[in-house]
């Protein structure tokens, strides 16, 4: 019977065909949602428990939406319970880093056309001072704003001058362009411009269509990130809720706690002291400066991209603090012990066209006590500082443990009715 | 002093920083060059020893100068003693495929800042039927025309705006994106687009660049090549005539002939006849429709890309009809017994980033057996036909043999000076 639910839960996977479709803003989107919700990366958390990073992405987040004029009337607020949390999971929505999404910022709209499920995720800010990193300054709010009321509009035009891009094929071509599409999406932004930069121009009046292709092309490696994550988050879902099944359904982190959900274990957290990230630090900063580990992004590694798919991008160790590239080839070797098949839609040049190791499958962690290892961005953990190195982490194996023993319990339950 | 010589080649090859500094016409550029000049690629032939499609596409650039109303007054006036024909390396440009080359073409204009020195290509027509397979169409015409009178404008004013585009930083990128450079452009022809674009779309008007992104992004994986193939050309000519060195400065095929310069012998051509390539063939067609080696491309090989740097680009093999990915690297590691050394700014992350394979050496060719391979597009043997197929070629045993009986003569008499 398990084995029948994973080799569903594989398939969903596996067939997984995301569109990206629209752009809208949250409020437009989301269920039971409403101006004061804040959605958050990672498990459940409140507003004091936060890290300091995500407490002042929330800050942004209110000053953002007009509910708070300045920082200190923004934690106040953010402390009253004025203001509910909920994990962006929780409502189809995967963020990076602090992950702090609400009502007015524009999402990404992607559909798992082969189930017929929606995704959503935020549209990348770039670098610099960034509401992800856990920044609050002028500049971040400008940012979000000219997110919402310039580029979201031009992206718009696109997608629905298209019908619809498919997001499989830039992926792929991706992964033959040395992305991991978790830390690298290098190639990936660039196909995505490469993709839609005529209609871009053809659809849009020529200022809007300068400042974004200006914005698209500046320091901006990670822009296609969230549309990866989106699409992975819509074939997570896909794979979600199958009676049995003891696959991994998403990895996050809100940067106290890392937490998993299990196919057959529905929308039950099982979570764990995030841990530290073994990395290469910017100049200037060290681990004493870095936050524990952060963000939806393990939604990759859930379907294989990311430390999963380093083969196929080994030139990421240079970003990681790793010496050698065998090592690449090794964590992808070792992550096919703890996975139930390969994706075939992607696949690994540099090993023969290997397929991504796909399905991560809770007995086989703890049978090989070996926990999956994610490529990950570190964030300072002073709010403001934002990104300072990045570099390898492992999901803890009491996430693991603590899910083993409830999927012993449903099983049998299982094979009791 | 061979030792030493092949040493300041290998440093002039490594040295290379090649800039995209302009894009001026042919007649403004060349020397000893005239409007009934014709260059070709390859090393020198006769018009009447030409193979169809080369002759085919003397044709169109006759007619696409106005020298010639259609493409019976074209044969006429090709095989007349008015047409003057000579190589493209003798005049610093190297072009692909059939590489016809004439007064009124647009070139890119690529300095190597280290040495000081020019070199030169025409711009990429894309796909279709284009005048460096040999077509001749009325369709053929108008794309060269408007090259001349759309695409080099745009592209000058960007390229005048920046004060140059360096081409390292270009290609350094591509290389970890899974381009060897030569029949796999794919990576380093949309990172060209995505650092030009938002600059192409402020300097032009909007019509102008709407034409021109939407050709730079439509079936166009190859529009860098001609940049790559000029950056490769102004390497090897810095590397050219120094006295005792051994090292190889071009490789080139006219589809009839192929020929190699060497670097302590000037400008002496050692030829043999083209071979045929060992390639995957689009539907339809097979090796008895495909015309010998062809194009000046193999100036790729000659710094180091291509079939040296598969390693870099595994996934190049399905395209090639090699079967198994072990072969790329089996080639790189071979092409490494002929070279002199290592490419230190392009390095290949699928071997920990061993530099490519760089400076084919004459001796090491003699003593190995191991002759140079090549990776490259295969033409149809009938004129118009285009592309039909992609695979490997190697530089047949025999130029080898010449080059090195002829320096050993030239090496005796620098010593008896």
């Amino acid at each position: 019977m398990i084995s029948t639910a994973n080799d569903l839960a594989l398939q969903r996977l596996k067939n997984a065909s995301p569109r990206f479709v629209d752009v809208k803003q949250a409020k437009d989107l989301l269920p039971d949602f409403d101006k004061y919700t804040i959605l958050h990366a990672g498990p459940p958390i409140k507003y004091l428990d936060m890290c300091a990073p995500m407490q002042e992405a929330v800050h942004a987040a209110l000053i953002y939406e007009d509910l708070a004029v300045d920082r200190e009337d923004a934690k106040l607020l953010a402390s009253s319970s004025k203001i509910k949390y909920s994990p962006c999971h929780s409502k189809g929505v995967v963020g990076p880093m602090t992950g702090v999404t609400s009502w007015s910022m524009p999402l990404l709209v992607v559909e798992n056309t082969d189930y017929g499920n929606y995704a959503y995720s935020t549209i990348n800010e770039g670098a610099g001072d960034v509401i992800r990193f856990g920044a609050c300054t002028d500049n971040t709010i400008k940012r979000l704003k000219w997110i919402e009321n310039t580029l979201a509009p031009c992206l718009k035009k696109v997608v629905d001058s298209y019908g619809g891009i498919d997001l499989t094929g830039i992926i792929a071509q991706a992964v033959t362009m040395g992305d991991e599409l978790h830390m690298r999406n290098n190639a990936s932004s660039r196909v995505f411009v490469y993709e839609i930069v005529s209609r871009l121009a053809q659809v849009n009046e020529s200022e809007e269509f300068l400042e974004v292709i200006e914005f698209l092309t500046s320091r901006n490696d990670q822009f296609f990130l969230n549309f990866a994550m989106a699409a992975n988050k819509s074939a997570a879902d896909a794979a979600s809720n199958i009676p049995g099944s003891s696959i991994v359904t998403a990895i996050a982190r809100n940067g106290v706690e890392v937490g998993i959900k299990v196919s057959g274990l529905k929308d039950e957290w099982f979570t764990a002291p995030a841990p530290a990230v073994d990395g290469l630090y910017f100049s200037g900063f060290d681990e004493n400066d870095s936050n524990p580990d952060l963000g939806d992004s393990a939604i990759m590694e859930v379907n294989g991209f990311g430390a999963f798919a380093m083969a196929a991008g080994p030139a990421i160790v240079q970003i990681l603090g790793i010496e050698n590239t065998s090592k690449a080839f090794e964590l992808t070797e070792e992550m096919t012990k703890i996975t139930h098949g390969e994706h075939f839609k992607y696949s690994v040049s540099t090993t023969n066209f290997s397929g991504l190791p796909l399905g991560i499958d809770v007995m086989k962690v703890i049978e090989s006590n070996i926990t999956p290892a994610i490529t990950t961005a570190i964030a300072g953990k002073e709010p403001g500082v934002g990104m300072i190195g990045a570099g390898l982490s492992r999901v803890p194996y009491l996430v693991f443990d603590k899910a083993i023993r409830r999927f012993d319990e449903v099983v049998q339950e299982l094979y009791e009715k």
